[in-house]
């Protein structure tokens, strides 16, 4: 028998949909919340209700937005000449965190992968094509992660872009050894691109 | 600057004030939360609301309850001669996970801790004096974990019950070598109270 109430037991079983939240896990943050001295589970309602609602994707380049165009589509400081394509919301926070990137971005909302049935239709690619026709810019920065579907996506970008006939540089983030890693620890396929594009010493 | 609109960083922000949830782990369920394409984050929102109102302590063993009394307290197969006093409604969850004890429960939503500040009237401990004279019972077993708190708040019952004039064994959960685990890499602690309190043949 359940020694646990039901609204208890509701409130664990919808923690539980949550990524990397076990049985465990969300029992402890259920009676974490149910101890709470103070508002914390009502301001957590509060903010689950009021993001959905108020959450849209800009119009322009798909990253999330509360207001009509995304803080960085907006923001006139912003190089306007680069696009840089990502996969989703997340890899914006991450390259905006470097804080070297100072173009616009594109989100894709998912990468082509043959494999899971997502072809080029079911991603934001014709918005981008219409984007650089729209308004032209000199450089697309594919960003897509080094997996099989970020090559793929990758390419496909490249191919549609010149197919397109739109006079623009499209280039490919750097993969290769992170910073700070040892190459002994490193996967072959990353050391066989870390050789593969080498630098020249005219480049650094 | 922030590349999250506002109301998805405010859910990062309360999702941030669950235990073992940082920075990047809030992000990643906020995003989850957003990109669900059913009612999840409706569902979350309405057992937050719902668990702290229809939540309350049991009046006799303080376990959680969304009745007049808890399930345990009310089910008339449990033996009720024997009292089980625990820290934590998490701990009630545990021991009946074992499906092992069929007595009654007692927690007392806490440990003594003079470091902490946490004395014997902050805790449960008069409520469990008044339901011992109430109802006698032939046994306490105090099943606080094996920590400084656990062992000192298991001797305060012990002779707050003896002092009190009360008829009743005290017993104390067994400490030892967890089933499964090896020798060689268990703390001294527990080695020596599994040596202290050897069993006799005769007891097994």
């Amino acid at each position: 028998m359940d020694p646990y109430p039901k609204p208890l037991r509701d409130l664990i079983s919808q923690l539980k949909r949550l990524p990397g939240i076990g049985e465990k896990t969300a029992t402890r943050l259920a009676l974490f919340i149910l101890a709470d001295k103070g508002t914390l589970p009502e301001d957590l309602a509060v903010t689950l209700k009021t993001v959905r609602e108020q959450i849209r994707l800009c119009p322009v380049c798909f990253n999330l937005t509360d207001r009509q165009k995304c803080s960085i589509c907006i923001n006139p400081t912003r190089d306007q000449t680069q696009i840089c394509v990502v996969e989703e919301p997340s890899d914006v926070l991450a390259l905006e965190s470097a804080n070297t990137y100072k173009g616009l971005y594109h989100v894709l909302h998912g990468l082509i992968s043959p494999l899971s049935g997502i072809g080029p239709d079911d991603i934001r690619l014709a918005e981008l094509m219409e984007r650089l026709k729209r308004t032209p810019v000199s450089e697309v920065i594919v960003a897509t992660n080094p997996s099989v579907e970020g090559e793929g996506t990758f390419h496909y970008i490249n191919k549609m872009i010149h197919d397109g006939g739109i006079n623009v540089t499209v280039s490919r983030i750097a993969s290769g050894i992170p910073m700070g890693a040892e190459l002994k620890y490193m996967d072959q396929v990353t050391l066989a691109s870390a050789l593969r594009y080498r630098r020249g010493i005219k480049d650094i």
